[in-house]
């Protein structure tokens, strides 16, 4: 449809969706600089979808049952400032979109969660939306099905370009989605046939349509600035039972003298043809300006949803009190009561039994405890349940057939996974936590890294986490991942030694509300080191003593997670040679440098040598082994200088020289 | 085409597959490890590919012209190493098959490259070796184009499974290599319906062959068992333009108890059903025991590849000896001898012109002046050219319509685009280069890794490679990703300062035969730091002495890239306050580290405090801080602690504290 035949034949429409077109040029001359070309675009689904279908309230943001609107093409983030700002979203008044891009302002480049109230998740990165927006979906269709239509019932709408559906990810998501029929999962292809480097083609003859058809979805083609076409998709889509993708066919920078063109996706600041695509427009206000009229019209759009959110609310106050409590303790991320005391049970059963298993194994054995009591976690795996051990008993299958299910069968799809994960925590209501080996964080990083951005409490279990994975050799064993991860702002990587420590690690993850949680555990079974009781969770202070030196302390060996019992065998050794040595468990670093500096000089005293002990690289240990202060002068590392190789595990350790012995010798020739 | 029929109806092929069963059956039960049911599955497939297409010869597993066999599936490795021993590989007699996923064997858990000869990729990862066979079919294809059809002209055959095929990566390989029209690529689907999970079901529903088919490639599916419909299969795919994938309808862990099952993808090591199977086969020898006959049959299938390898020969030797030198230097990854001069000139002008710009931009200079004097290199990026400055004005851009075009728009595809630049190199005449926003080594870091463990010198143009990207805020600015990618063993980290340590990178980047490098570059405008020409490579050195201190050196500052320039205005700060100061440019930390103590102690002796700059995490400075032998007991590290945030670039560092007056104050706070 051109301009002139939508202007005409649908000119109330075409004035509210100029608002949006005006807004975005206004806002990109104004920072000179952002994308304007999808959000010009893309204004007329947005205009139809805000308009006719969407249930939101600006008034009450984060009402559970609001359906919910993802802008995976993150760049044109001016769309979702517009739609913020024009139906009155609190923290986007018109300031905010006058500091576009600026310090300290919502309206970052792309959008950012947990900044202004509004937007349901941080995008930019391509291709992760439209994959959180399966979490999205995952969490509400699970919820549906165990609190009933009347208190869970929404649709997860994503908008996508060709880079989302370019990268890998999509297909991850694709593909799950389409498995898992989440009719509630609507996804508009803003098909506009341009990328940065040029036309689409220069890179991607893919049939879009014909690819999600080929993975279950329903799948519509539209003029993507027919209002009408929009609005009766839509129908069409929430009445299907798989999740639907409508490709819109628009123009990117419609009305623009770059319209069409990859120049038109990136800023458009020039002021004449800005003042020319204004006119095209028939938009003959000032800068920012939005006519009352129009910003009005805009406003009355939530009304649809204030109804529907006043009408839930009339809903949800009939449950009783307990299930009230119980449905917004999980929205609040809040830990059930009985978790400490739970844990607390098992830690003690197992100082008693001190059962000698790799930690994935204690980590299940703790699943089968914290599930029952958590119906909110929902476990999963990129198919390697068998492996990573995350799948207890009770948990039943999320399936088409089985919506109370809570695990998830990912498929070989890690990346796929992680963002799933995001978008589960950030629908809000459940807990997820999903598996594959550490090694193939390589493969969920972009997501990973999004859990930290956006202060997403996922967990990650990431098992066979060294080379003890043994024969499968170096392309799955991780050696510098660990490093890696710490590395990353706010992500709490742990790792374990045995099984009360798993336990530990679990009730911290389980109980953090704004850091992603690793937990690295062994494919190969390890002695208990914790062999006394203690209340207290000993892993929440990131290290602390295990083990004290007798006599003279002039050691002192630090390790993590199967390394721990070699420097605990490596004590023994010493300590028969009238060496005092003490042994420091360091099951999160990231904890660790959060105590106050008296508690890490306590636990690492300047004086005695240090020897750390991890399989896998340095770097991250640098810090511990000489950046104190007051840090022993002389130190040591034990571990990993190069990759692994294939070998049964047993002898990896000895070939590569991590043992107890060599971390005896190590101390030894500090002495 | 079920056992009974298939062995009576082709008696001779199916000896020959069997052979390959049996010799998994009996490697795995010896490794008490591994996985049988692939090679069992596709023994068929194999047999027919190496008896009547592929062109290989066992006696010269390097010669160009040969195709390239690649197991995408790699965990399926014993049906490589059967293959490699039968035909007769001189690195794979039986004494290796033996020692399967022990120590030193080259029979590793899953294939690795640069092991034993006839081994072309490391695969195992899944989805990896998939992409890398684009990279494989693009680099035949150029060089098909550039040579004649006389000196290269060969195929590229996968076989994938179930793994590859849900990984995001093969989407990105899938689409790249449908519109590319990369008729020589095969692919191979191994279509069992079954994944470690269970039945592909529980994860997917994907239809692959329509999945495809939307991407532009040429689809058959046939039964995976029958030697007359996988020939005829094969013969209408090399006849196909398109890359074609045939789907090949396979039982997974045929003629075992555990045929069709999960249980059938793993270690198939029980004694009974192993002798049962071979029952099956008709395969009544000992274990590893390959009758005399039947070895025979498979050494025979060489010919075919050694006549053509012969023919191939004589048609090369008819190229002119300068040709010959020219094809085999590519091939032996061998710089040109204009390239050092080319270098030294561009230095010298750069001294001259003392240009101020971005690092990205020298980079596009700097390939200016060498992509006309190597011919082999083949750049790219991943829909960002313009942002990367990845093309320089004579390259072409390659596509269907020219072969011979250098430059490749990989779409937004990053870990596509990293696992097909391993492709390229692997299959030798080129040397490929790659661009993406330095954020997203996130998207590649699988086939990043897999970079430096087969020790594949790809080269990534990261930019972009701070908060210095400014307004597309934190999703967009890597903070970690230095010290990520310095985690990573055998991997180069470049981060030049200016336009003559990004000539210098360049030069040391496309010399290296091992070592993959990163070239992490600024968005922004740096003023020249190297304004005196040296003929020598600084930047080899590592780290080296920019500028010295004057008087007493009492401050030794350190930074590389885009904060070398605020280290030497501190030094004008401090030095005016008679604080002597010298300033240390460290471009590549892992270069540095490789020098000999002698020198490093020379460039940071102990005595004056150390404080380091870099607009990244600290964690990859500790060791240069603190960690050398005779290390200042005082320093400081100026740079980031947290994700970054949308906002002009000038005011990022402003606000995060990365500015000049930040790091003499730090110094002299040390004082």
């Amino acid at each position: 449809m051109d301009i002139e035949t939508l202007k005409s034949a649908h000119p109330a429409h075409w004035k509210k969706a100029a608002a949006i077109r005006a807004l975005t040029l206004d806002a990109v001359a104004g920072a000179n600089s952002g994308h304007s070309g999808m959000p010009m675009g893309m204004a007329d689904v947005a205009t139809v979808l805000f308009e006719k279908h969407l249930n939101f309230d600006p008034k009450t943001p984060h009402w559970p049952d609001r359906d919910r609107f993802i802008l995976s093409a993150g760049h044109g983030s001016m769309l979702l400032y517009s739609l913020l700002h024009l139906t009155g979203y609190a923290d986007f008044p018109l300031e905010q979109i006058k500091n576009f891009r600026q310090w300290g302002a919502y309206t970052a480049g792309h959008p950012e969660y947990g900044h202004g109230a509004g937007v349901e998740v941080t995008t930019g990165p391509l291709g992760q939306g439209i994959s959180n927006a399966v979490g999205f979906a995952i969490a509400e269709a699970h919820q549906r099905a165990v609190w009933g239509e009347k208190i869970v019932n929404h649709y997860t709408y994503v908008m996508a370009g060709d880079g989302c559906l370019m990268e890998g990810i999509s297909q991850e998501a694709i593909g799950l989605a389409g498995m898992q029929e989440l009719g509630h999962l609507i996804v508009f292809f803003d098909n506009n046939d341009i990328t940065i480097d040029g036309h689409v083609g220069i890179a991607d003859i893919t049939d879009q349509a014909a690819r999600f058809t080929a993975s279950g979805w329903h799948v519509l083609s539209i003029d993507g600035h027919d209002p009408d076409a929009i609005d009766a998709a839509i129908i069409a889509a929430k009445a299907d039972p798989r999740p639907s993708m409508i490709a819109c066919k628009t123009h990117i920078a419609l009305g623009h003298a770059a319209q069409d063109t990859s120049k038109g996706h990136g800023a458009l600041t020039d002021p004449a043809q800005l003042t020319d695509a204004k006119q095209v427009y028939d938009w003959h206000y000032g800068p920012y300006e939005v006519p009352a009229e129009v910003k009005q019209q805009w406003e009355d759009m939530g009304t649809r949803g204030q109804n529907a959110h006043a009408a839930w609310h009339d809903r949800f106050a009939k449950l009783s009190d307990a299930k009230q409590k119980e449905f917004n303790r999980a929205y609040d991320l809040e830990a059930p009561k009985k978790l400490a005391s739970t844990i607390r049970a098992f830690k003690k059963q197992a100082t008693e039994t001190l059962p000698k298993v790799a930690t994935r194994k204690a980590s299940e054995n703790v699943l089968e405890v914290i599930n029952p009591i958590m119906p909110e976690t929902i476990g999963g795996s990129a198919d390697l349940t068998g492996s990573n051990n995350t799948k207890s008993s009770d948990m039943g299958v999320f399936s088409p057939a089985n919506r109370k299910g809570r695990y998830i069968h990912y498929g070989i799809r890690e990346h796929g996974m992680a963002a799933a994960m995001n978008g589960m925590v950030l629908h809000g209501g459940v807990r997820p936590y999903g598996g594959t080996f550490m090694c193939f964080t390589d493969y969920a990083r972009g997501a990973m890294r999004l859990s930290a951005l956006m202060a997403v409490p996922a967990v990650y279990v990431m098992t066979h986490d060294s080379i003890g994975l043994g024969e499968d050799g170096p392309t799955h064993q991780p050696v510098e991942h660990l490093s890696m991860l710490r590395a990353t702002p706010n992500t709490n990587v742990f790792r374990p030694a045995d099984t009360v420590e798993t336990a530990e690690a679990w009730e911290l993850a389980l109980t953090d509300t704004k850091t992603p949680s690793v937990l690295a555990l062994s494919r190969q079974n390890l002695p208990a080191v914790r062999t006394e009781h203690k209340t207290k969770n000993l892993t929440a202070f990131g290290g602390y003593v295990l083990a004290e030196a007798e006599g003279k302390r002039s050691v002192i060996l630090i390790a993590t997670g199967s390394e721990v019992h070699l420097a605990m065998q490596a004590r023994d050794a010493l300590q028969a040679e009238g060496v005092g040595t003490r042994v420091v468990s360091m099951p999160c670093m990231e904890l660790f440098m959060q105590q106050d500096e008296a508690y890490r000089r306590r636990v690492l005293p300047a004086g005695p040598v240090r020897v750390a002990v991890e399989a896998g690289v340095r770097q991250s240990w640098d810090m511990i082994l000489m950046g104190e202060r007051g840090a022993a002068k002389k130190s040591a590392f034990v571990g990993m200088d190069s990759f692994g190789a294939s070998a049964p595990a047993e002898e990896l350790f000895e070939k590569f020289g991590i043992t107890a012995e060599a971390v005896a010798t190590a101390a030894r020739d500090l002495l």
